[in-house]
């Protein structure tokens, strides 16, 4: 891979060196802690690239390759093989960027991938995965990786995470983020067998709003024990008002009983354990994520087929923003308003969200997300948060992914934030100096001061910050 | 005209070059078969120009010109001279990259156009009218068009289609397009009285949803036999769930007998009636194009003063997300749903529409429809679907013109694409022998794949697919 | 500053000659004419910037400055300060711009602004405020301002405007500007002491719909004679359908008996006194400027510690384009539509704002606003309206500033809008001649077109009009 993709000029080639070796801090993913701490080597580049991501699935699908070749039962090298054909011809996609990013990266494989070349690339893949023995580790080491949060439910027994916290012949940090999706899923059938489970983790057996409480922050302790900063949710509800204990608390019992749960009774639900999770996340210092605007499976014929997280999902309507303002508002009134991080999978929100975000302190925009995460859409945000607000608090990149071949995504966004910030420079809008700050910032500074001192107190592991003195 | 207009560097030219030949196949305009059919020779250019383009008319008049010149009485003369000195001032507009095109194009005349240089403009467009008898024909053929797909009516005779498939002198090939407008406006007070018209067409008497449906199907038929591959709809409502047969005769009953219809009575009819549409259509391998967003007839006092299609329309809301997909996915459950185009007016919904087509095999977002067509818009469109879905599925450019000047359009979009596409190569994010596989596709080979079969079997005319190797 | 600050090529400074020079049209902005008359020397730049600026106090509050130092009682070196350390990584904010640009314009100094050099700036500022005895007028002059329209309620005495308009020492124009957002609250629990305020300020004693109607009358009489051009509303409500006077007339008495006024019965009201108002506009040829999708005050805890205007606001949502619509349709066919120009606080409503207002002859989008004001807002407003409409018909720049050194977003702009048109020049899709006559009408000629009979009959000054042949 050339030296200069997507560096512009001399300045942004300046700027990028001086944040391209810092360390990874992936505060946001996907990835398996098991698979982590099992650390199997992996089979061909056919099930690594093939075997989970539902972003190549999608293409192929859009290219109107058979079924067979994308969920089905074909070989890895056929699959491997249609994917490339169809990789040829998606200019302007971020997979045709990051495919080739990762072929040179951790392969040092540098030949376009096409129809024409497949086999002869898988062939060198499998010849480099057998001599290298790569495995999840050798990935997340090469690409200098620091620190992980995955995703994890609150009712996780979190034992591989345990078990890689006592495991000393790996350096990289590994943490949980509290994901309390299925305690706020009050309509799902499986929710009242749920609240057992997770009240069985904890020893307690969940019957009341009082309980339920308890448990929650005796979950939230284990994660922040951990080492855990953050927490995320994906639930898109804004409550209309603030409820009382007592109103959420008879909704909690109906739905413990099987009885069907209303969208009001919902409302009053999720608007009390809004609250209160907000709070108990504040206490701690965890970070609060919200992911917003997606619509998922939205093509039920596929998701009958092949089930959730298969290429189905799509863009939702944007957010509703008096609603999102009325809950910070509402939050933040109970001072109960943690650090926030907002991602909005809809893009034409980005101009506005960056504005409500920025009528609170410690509320900021997130990373360009999942459809967004291209040039265009991670420029988008950049340029929305920094026109409007201090873009000195922006949290930078995180991969989202399930797939450990994912961090070639930190250099990509490196690349096109260091081109973004000379623009600034060479329009004589900004000075070199302050560029590097603010690029040593975005990279890793914000984050690892955010992280620091948690993983210090709680792991066998540190990360030793690197300060931009050193660069 | 410069050869490089739009076209921004050696790379883009290197791309243009391969595709500024390919014929055009005009797969979506509002031309009038009778028109080419009878191809008289033009009076001058202000009548071509401004007899009815409603572009220029709602130019004229946002610039203060007086309705006299616009769509009143003034002489052609006069009004070629108000229009030249309002598109003088028009930087940014597509009608001054459009104007200057057709006249480089069309008329060989490179002068730039204003008040100063109108009349000499005239008088020259006049002198190669008379000597070179400019007529439909000719324009069609100088722009080297293959395919046209009019839009019309399923109550049309289709009597100039018909009398075009015979002539054996012109052989660009002309069909219609399947357009059931009037066939879904139940609440419109001319519905009743149009269904009658629509089953004298067919020799039926319509007096049940049975009837309707058979009627439905036998235009279809004759659409196909024609050689037509295309349907189109500018009805926007997205039913609110599944109805019956039974259901929606009911409606259609009151409809028929003149009784009011009340919108939940509209959403039972239109939504029965365009699920039963896709079945068809795609029985027929018909491809669907929906076009979203237009707010019509938006200025009353201008509606009263000179009707429909004068000017005085303009991007309405963005369609609710939700609604579209539940709509897709209900076809689509019923594996009902044909090859798609969804085009919306509001380009505020570009990042989203790509991500809810590219959620269903065979759907893809249009071009750059009417006020987004457009430098920008055009971009924006092809970007917003390169970057989340495959690209290599766009279905390129269509004029959607009144005007047989309107070719020139497909010149500026193939340089845009051109320049969009070099930006890719350039940034070493794409390769250019897969460059210009992509663009003869969108250019060309996409719309040809979809069109050579029908035409080959209904038309005495052939499309000679040029496939890329010649180029 | 550089000359060629933000002017991209030769064909942009070429542009850019043109226009820099033209003096300064404010019609937009809420200086204080109490200020101006008095016209007090500045004490120090801390308190010049950092005083009344809401941009920059929210930039330093999402930068985590302690509000001690924003709108607290720390020393004013102090608060310049934190300015200049949060400004230092602001790439990408206007404001970073504008403060660089205000150092130069105002003050001759060219150091980068950052926590290093603040005091030394801070004290050059000083001398120079002392030696040059820096008040608002002398700002006012150095920027080459000929026109500024405050913005102001109905029942102001309009005293400061009439001792300026006596005042024959200061030659820039600056008259009133009619904001009757007071008239139209009528829920605000303040409603019916304002209405009684505003009938004292006009010896009238409002107890009807028509004495309210003729107190309007003579207080929009009051705002012409005073040399008036131009209406502003922030009221953001789109009546559901027209009123009649009789029903407008029920819930204004209600409102003057301080009874509780439902959200219908404010859709009666401002519905029936939107029209109202329009006429009166129309019949005075009065601009209307209507500013939408602000959402205000949306953090209560800093409303209630500091609070409105203290950077507490944010982009609300899009406003609905069919009751925008509605509301336009309806006052033109009373054809009481005057010359309007419409803000839209959300970026995302751009495009489809242009073609609303395309729609209507004299409706026009206005420049970026607010949070929108930085280039890339101010390329897209202006970009959306030259792509779908009349670009000549743009009214160009106003600072909306309470600061007297705001002046310099007029260059900013002047150097953004140069590039921009020279952009089509480059293209070749625009003739240089074209390009000047068009930057001239939009950096000057169309408000002095506005404003110049206005002015030259109700003011012992005049607005001696620049001709571009002078350029």
């Amino acid at each position: 891979m050339k030296e200069n993709y997507l560096i512009k000029n001399e300045t942004a080639k300046e700027i990028y060196d001086s944040v391209k070796n810092l360390p990874i801090l992936d505060y946001h993913c996907h990835l398996s802690a098991k698979d982590i701490y099992e650390d199997k080597v992996f089979s061909n580049i056919g099930e690594m690239w093939l075997g989970g991501d539902h972003y190549k699935w999608r293409l192929m699908r859009q290219a109107g390759v058979d079924e067979e070749y994308i969920t089905g039962n074909a070989d890895w090298r056929d699959k491997f093989r249609k994917y490339a054909e169809v990789i040829a011809l998606s200019g302007g996609n971020p997979l045709y960027s990051w495919s080739k990013m990762e072929l040179s990266m951790y392969f040092g494989i540098d030949t376009p991938l096409n129809g024409n070349t497949a086999d002869e690339i898988f062939d060198a893949a499998q010849k480099y995965i057998e001599e290298n023995q790569l495995s999840p580790r050798k990935l997340i080491q090469k690409a200098n990786v620091q620190y992980i949060a995955t995703t994890d439910d609150p009712a996780d027994s979190l034992e591989w995470h345990q078990k890689l916290k006592q495991d000393k012949s790996f350096s990289t940090v590994v943490v949980p983020a509290f994901r309390p999706d299925n305690l706020l899923n009050i309509q799902s059938p499986d929710f009242a067998d749920y609240i057992k489970r997770f009240g069985d983790r904890n020893g307690v057996l969940i019957n009341s709003m009082k309980n339920l409480r308890m448990v929650i922050r005796m979950s939230i302790d284990d994660f922040y024990d951990m080492g855990s900063s953050f927490s995320d949710v994906g639930i898109e509800h804004f409550p209309t008002r603030v409820y009382s204990r007592e109103e959420a608390s008879d909704v909690f019992f109906k739905a413990l009983n099987h009885e069907p749960i209303s969208e009001q009774e919902k409302d009053v639900y999720i608007g009390y354990l809004f609250n209160f999770l907000a709070g108990e996340y504040k206490k701690k210092n965890f970070t609060m994520q919200l992911h917003l605007s997606a619509a998922r499976n939205v093509n039920s014929v596929l998701f009958n087929e092949c089930g959730r997280d298969v290429g189905g999902d799509c863009m939702g309507n944007s957010v509703d923003g008096a609603a999102l303002l009325r809950y910070l508002d509402t939050i933040n009134r109970k001072d109960k308003l943690p650090h926030t991080i907002i991602y909005s999978l809809n893009p034409q929100m980005n101009a506005q969200l960056a504005t409500i975000c920025g009528s609170f302190r410690n509320v900021v925009p997130g990373a360009a997300w999942w459809f967004c995460d291209h040039k265009r859409g991670i420029e988008d945000v950049m340029r929305s948060m920094a026109e409007t607000s201090y873009f000195g608090s922006f949290m930078g990149m995180l991969t989202d992914s399930r797939s450990f071949l994912s961090y070639a995504r930190h250099d990509y966004f490196r690349r096109i934030l260091s081109s973004l910030i000379a623009e600034w420079v060479d329009e004589e809008d900004f000075e070199m100096e302050n560029a590097l700050q603010l690029a040593y910032k975005i990279c890793y500074g914000n984050v690892a001061d955010l992280v620091e001192e948690r993983v210090k107190n709680h792991n066998i592991r540190r990360i030793i910050k690197l300060y931009q003195e050193n660069y």
